[in-house]
């Protein structure tokens, strides 16, 4: 479904405060409109939206709308006004949302909700966002282990109704002291004895994570095992479950930030529909590194003004060789970052790496640099000139593939992150290469040249 | 969990060819360890790992590992022993495996499978791979829709063994021809009273999707419902489920291919453990058409030479204007391209995006412009150079940014690929602008420069 304006849909909504037809939009155009529409209002529009809306409807709207657009707008709000909304979602997307905010506006909205309610929020977000006390939801159904079959189906009988919420697939057995024992799958329970105590279908020795297991290594566990849950413990004793839904949030948040990292957009996620002064800024921040690091290659150059200006056709292939090195090399870095993250390749199995990119880098170093080559003889009927030209794109293209396989590998190995450091090294490195190879081998052949 | 060298665990369980030792090895270092392990084998190695494995076991092991990889290793067996290990894995793996082939090796597996196996595997190859039909499990549990509650628990207490590997969640009701009339929560029938009818509890009108339905569509309907599968019908009648591991596996494929797609890995994904020939020759073809692009915009600065020769120093920062501009646009490209995949905007939300983007462009071009008009005014002394540099990047800059932002709207309005297309196009643009936007208003103020 897609609609051509949905803002003015909910624009005209607003401006009649009419809280059914602005429903009936919401529910028409579905969340992704909703939050395609939501980024073309005007922030006036935008808390009014919320005010006609109702505390449980715009908690139910700001759950499905992504988060970082959720964060926004609740940013324009009161803390009163945000602590009421934010107090009727579910309590893991209140950690979400919460941990989006600056600390002193969450802080701020924490103050305003029930203390009990806020105590929960502020215990979750102590656990780093993407690791399992991050993502996991704290509700869960547990049993003691000395109940009966027939309990347990009279329970969720009888509960039906407060459990509906749970979207229950699993419930927990635990001892007197909270310590998980087993693992129930409901549909099990279909399938068993009325008399049988829980432990005897339970499965036990379940498969379990530390809160403080982080997003990769909980990746890999829902990767060996089909569940659709998996129960967090904090020194043994259950305190949440966390379901792939939060896994794949998680892995969507982290692989949209890698995109946005690896063009150096550092400083957390961008909407457009943020103010200038925050996209314009966390852009800025890593572009005037790399002026400096341009400034640091170029000076190559600077160094060969010489020959430069006896041969000055050779600053017509500074730009290429500069250029086609960042491309070859960045191939190999996006093959090296995609087989980390498919855990194909692992950061310490460098020389390995390198060995396989350097016989791509002869490969397609020889065929650049002869493609080069033939362009610059039949553009200068110069065979020497050909010969340099194409003998620095190949050594640079090796260098360049070379450098960009084991860069992340290395980087990663030693702590950085892969996604955001890569390209800045990469090409400074390999500009500084190119040039150098390019306007000494030149200098030294100079007399073929002028 | 991370071993040193799984490859060499495994190398000496094939050399005993122990086929017990194989199996705990396999075990003990869970898939991902085993997918690392299994692309450093030597091919030979790999042919005989499946051969000690038996079929059943060597399905499993290839159902675990990326599809990539396991297309990959299936290529090394003759089609017979092919077909007899893809037999053993579930219908939507086997499509999904042979999808990744090429068509004469697939067709070359199909012939030596049961003609059954074989028919449905075809029927679900006919679907594009990232349609509903094609990530669909093709088997289901459905009742009519005369069944009582009664009827469905004996049935599936009755078949426990046979749906266990359905890891069934729902169920659904269909008419004498087959086609969905609801579904059935296999959790509510716990709460129901056992002489209801089935259509009592049903969920009537379900979310359905027709077997066409492109991943992106499927994705929206899976974030408006939080549905662990949805139903999948051709011409109403009921053909296979959608879960969400699928969609999942096809995000994960698609976005993996996006990262690659960007940086010009067009023709399939990359592993390292593939032959050298496509490693080398699918990087190539777009690096050389990147070529050619490379020597159209060098050819402006072919056209200024004269003032080149004039001054020298402005070829130091011919690259950096070059890279710069690359280096603003691609963050626009970014944002952009999340923007697009969270359902923020719309390709034709164009006009939008580019006023968006224009300011970001004034505002970093001013500041990345001052900031290199500053080290060329410092480094030669000359006011007018550091003016004319620093104002060529502030207005590429500009341009830079604003063609960045809407360059994948605008390739994704008139179908184009915008993760294959946006970065040459950009670069190309931007370094024909760059260099003329310098070199031009240089050779107007030469009086000033020599």
């Amino acid at each position: 479904m897609s609609f051509d304006k949905p803002w003015e849909l909910l624009r005209s909504a607003i401006e009649l405060r009419d809280r059914e037809a602005l429903e009936s939009v919401l529910h028409d155009i579905g969340p992704m409109e909703t939050a395609r529409g939501i980024s073309r209002l005007e922030p006036l529009a935008q808390t009014e939206l919320f005010s006609i809306l109702g505390y449980q409807n715009a908690a139910d709207l700001l759950t499905e709308i992504p988060e970082l657009q959720a964060a926004e707008l609740i940013e324009e709000l009161s803390a009163a006004q945000a602590a009421a909304i934010v107090d009727e979602m579910p309590a893991d997307k209140q950690a979400d949302l919460l941990a989006e905010l600056a600390e002193e506006d969450a802080e701020a909205i924490l103050t305003e909700m029930p203390s009990a309610d806020a105590d929960e929020v502020r215990r979750l977000l102590e656990y780093p966002p993407d690791s399992a006390g991050g993502m996991m939801l704290p509700e869960f159904v547990a049993f003691s282990a000395t109940r009966s079959v027939a309990d347990v189906l009279d329970d969720l009988r009888g509960r039906g109704d407060e459990y509906s919420d749970y979207e229950v697939q699993y419930a927990y057995v635990i001892d007197a002291g909270g310590h998980l024992l087993g693992v129930l799958r409901v549909r099990d329970l279909i399938f068993a004895r009325r008399d049988a105590a829980v432990t005897e279908i339970m499965l036990a020795d379940p498969i379990s994570v530390e809160v403080r297991l982080p997003l990769a290594d909980l990746r890999d566990v829902f990767e060996q095992h089909s569940y659709l849950g998996v129960p967090v413990t904090e020194d043994g004793v259950l305190v949440g479950v966390v379901h792939r839904d939060q896994l794949d949030d998680a892995i969507d948040r982290e692989s949209g930030r890698t995109l946005l990292r690896m063009t150096g957009i550092a400083g957390g996620e961008e909407l457009r529909s943020m103010p200038l002064r925050t996209r314009a800024g966390r852009r800025l921040s890593w572009l005037s590194i790399n002026v400096v690091l341009n400034l640091l290659a170029a000076s190559v150059i600077a160094m060969y003004q010489d020959i430069l200006a006896e041969v000055i056709v050779l600053a017509v292939f500074l730009p290429i060789i500069s250029d086609m090195s960042g491309c070859s090399g960045n191939q190999a870095v996006a093959v090296s970052m995609r087989e980390l993250t498919l855990g194909i390749v692992k950061p310490r199995d460098l020389l390995h790496v390198l060995r396989k990119e350097v016989s791509v880098g002869l490969v397609n170093g020889a065929a650049l640099g002869l493609l080069i080559a033939s362009a610059a003889f039949i553009w200068q009927q110069n065979p020497v000139l050909g010969l340099i030209v194409g003998g620095a794109l190949a050594i640079n293209t090796l260098i360049a593939v070379a450098l960009g396989g084991i860069l992340p590998l290395a980087l990663r190995l030693v702590g950085y992150d892969p996604a955001l450091a890569s390209g800045p090294i990469l090409t400074t490195v390999t500009d500084m290469c190119g040039f150098f190879v390019l306007l000494n081998i030149a200098s030294s052949l100079r007399a073929y040249l002028v």
